[in-house]
């Protein structure tokens, strides 16, 4: 097995140039002046799994930005293995907050900083490479198919339908994902269960123009504090989730499993102090694990109301706005949960305000049962590079293209994902650290191993 | 007395020329970048007294903004007037509301529409054309003293200083004072009560950076939730503000003083269709004039958190900001209530966060009594111009520096406003009637001449 790590070190420095450049293509997938860099980063896409030894890729049209598929059959009769991954990235605003171009990597500290290093551009290319080292060692036993897709950070609305269309054509035994991420750099674990998500974005509408509040205060309903006044009814105070019917469907988790759930390191202290915070905050009687883990929850993503320049205004503004998303857990359906806070939000509305409700997308929460033979490969090949056995792992995180596979296809997904939680995804300065690069493509080529002895056996 | 119509009717395209060009100086007082136009904005005003006929006038340097000092005396033994207005405007933004450029006034269906048209470059300049009028005309007895500041739409910081500095200078019997509105176009009024007011902007800090939603979502505290509640908790369910002490200073009315209140003309239907509300909202017990002219208020001016681009973005925001203000009534102080609202909005801050408050500015409530004789002489003024008696009016805005007038100088304003409630002052499409720049240029003129009728007897 030493064909691996031996091909691994002999091609180190091309794999980082490969992701240098795929990092290097702007590819935001919600900001319309990337709608070119979506065709951009998937011809990349398309090139470099070709050099990687497909038999053929292909970018296809879909209803929203492209995507490229790319096969490579061994053997028909064989098990195939589906790798999904995303070339789009996040914004990248506030910008003055990064320390270095988001678009152009550099490494600090053994660290890749730049937008997509790790959520998704490093991870995808840790399948790409990881396959590619399997196959030029020539110890390849499985059909590997691969679907790069541009909207993960939109909703994969488009690739849902596409693969409605394309059934045929992604028919496979297991779908292998490395968009996810481990405890902590020595605690290597599986992402075995993720959040389901619905995403909303509101608006309260008072008088219809801005008014100057000494003239019309206290006369007309200023919309930034009736929406104030409605985020604040959406917990109530145990932080408990206000809209009605909003749990009826959360499973609740005996005692045993709770206990075995807490088992997963966790430092307080720490977890505070890398936040810069002097409490926590949640549920009660939940503790943090199980907050993110197995817990829905509702957070105000974004806000903005009245004037936010320099100095005083003193008005009373005509609207008010929020990005509101709550995070799912199994078996509370996305589009259940959207309509039951349609419903709630206009009904705490008062006559004095108008709500105006945009659902920007939603996904639905997923499990992986950990006695599949395709869990029982990454948990060998994790073992074997980590020197650990993974911890099986609920995120707090949601793909909500990942129970759209099941949904669609009929296949579980591996979650084999080695993002750290200092990793700032989604944030300025996102990074990832340049050994776990490495350590990863290794253990997604002992993946492949693996799972041939265990189902070619 | 025909003589000031003529003077007015022959100089008419003049005094609108002479304000069209004031408006075209962008002076907007709260921004960095309109610094200059600051100093461009008194050039205009030293140079259009002087040509107006005073006997000198200068430009003081204060600690912020210059200011315009002129005079006017005829006799040093004759009763003075000190009349004051403002050179400053409000920000424009948003820009794209505007139907037209806001410093490049027009003319559409009889209105001026710029910023500024009203507050305060159209009512400032009524006032110096009124007295160019009564002087040109040889009707001028008495002393008559100007000072435009360039500070008052952010709080008059630096002329409360200087007129510390120069109260020989500024010595008068009344300050005269076009910077309030009237009930309607055919229903004048004169301001005799201001409310004051408090303005504040707080900061609610969660995580020391954004954070994903998924994997973080329901560990922390969300600085937007937590600001949305708190701000919620500023009003209680009768819509009374929830500050412990804040109502300890109000005057409570009595009945009959109320009922007088009361009949103003107010048509709640007309006013609900013209802000396109369908309910009002206000304080408990209190109707709609009471809520503007004897109640104090609070508002959110401004909010903002997180992502506010298109599209959704999972993050849990590190801050959150208000702009929050309080307008008050006698005999409420503006430093006790800001340190009232400091001390509760602590207080209700849970230990998740951290809370940082910026005072922005403030100002006391002023009463002016109806008996005083420069009152008595407006009064008749409007009668004169209006054909009909002025009703003595509460008004929900604040001017700071009337009461700060009372405190350093010891002199009362009379508060001789002409504007609408349409005109959209502090908003985008700001707008003044010309026939109602004429009749204030009239109404301001015939004052002199009454008041001199009634006080040199």
């Amino acid at each position: 097995m030493d064909k691996i790590k031996q091909y691994i070190e002999q091609n180190k420095q091309r794999f980082l140039d490969e992701l240098f450049d795929l990092i290097r293509i702007p590819s935001i997938s919600a900001e319309e002046q990337h709608k070119q860099d979506m065709y951009r980063v998937q011809e990349y896409w398309r090139d470099l799994l070709l050099k990687s030894g497909v038999d053929k890729a292909e970018i296809h049209e879909t209803d929203g930005h492209p995507l490229t598929y790319a096969e490579k059959i061994i053997d028909p009769k064989l098990p195939t293995i589906l790798v999904y991954g995303h070339a789009d990235v996040m914004p990248v605003d506030p910008l003055d907050l990064w320390e270095s171009d988001p678009f152009e990597p550099v490494i600090r500290d053994g660290k890749i900083y730049a937008r997509g290093a790790d959520d998704d551009k490093g991870q995808s290319m840790i399948q790409a490479k990881a396959f590619e080292t399997v196959l030029k060692s020539g110890l390849l036993n499985v059909n590997v198919k691969f679907v790069i897709e541009g909207e993960e950070e939109i909703g994969s609305a488009a690739l849902a339908k596409w693969m409605e269309q394309n059934k045929e054509l992604l028919k496979a035994d297991y779908i292998l994902v490395s968009d996810t991420g481990m405890i902590a750099k020595d605690i290597p674990s599986i992402t075995v269960g993720l959040r389901g998500l619905s995403y909303v974005e509101v608006k309260v509408t008072g008088p219809n123009r801005d008014l100057h509040s000494g003239i019309f205060g206290g006369t007309v309903a200023n919309p930034a504090n009736i929406l104030a006044k409605m985020i604040a009814q959406l917990h109530d105070e145990k932080n408990r989730i206000n809209i009605p019917g909003f749990y009826d469907d959360v499973i609740e988790y005996p005692e045993e499993i709770r206990k075995k759930i807490n088992q997963a390191p966790f430092d307080e202290e720490e977890f505070k102090r890398s936040l810069g915070v002097e409490e926590l905050w949640g549920e009660e009687d939940y503790t943090p694990i199980e907050r993110t883990g197995i817990r829905p929850t509702l957070d105000v993503n974004g806000m903005w109301s009245g004037y936010t320049g320099q100095g005083a205004k003193t008005i009373i503004p005509s609207t008010a706005h929020a990005k509101i998303s709550m995070r799912l857990v199994p078996n509370q359906s996305s589009q259940k949960i959207t309509k039951l806070f349609v419903e709630y939000f206009k009904k705490i509305a008062p006559k004095s305000v108008k709500v105006d409700i945009q659902v920007l997308h939603g996904g639905e929460p997923y499990v992986c049962p950990v006695d599949l033979p395709a869990y029982k490969a990454a948990e060998l090949a994790y073992t074997e590079v980590f020197g650990r056995e993974p911890i099986p792992q609920y995120s707090g995180g949601s793909i909500p293209i990942i129970s759209t596979f099941e949904k669609i296809l009929g296949i579980k997904s591996i979650l084999m994902g080695f993002g750290l939680e200092e990793d700032r995804i989604h944030a300025p300065n996102e990074n990832f650290p340049v050994d776990l690069f490495y350590k990863g493509i290794e253990t997604v080529a002992k993946f492949y191993i693996h799972f041939d002895k265990i189902v070619n056996k």
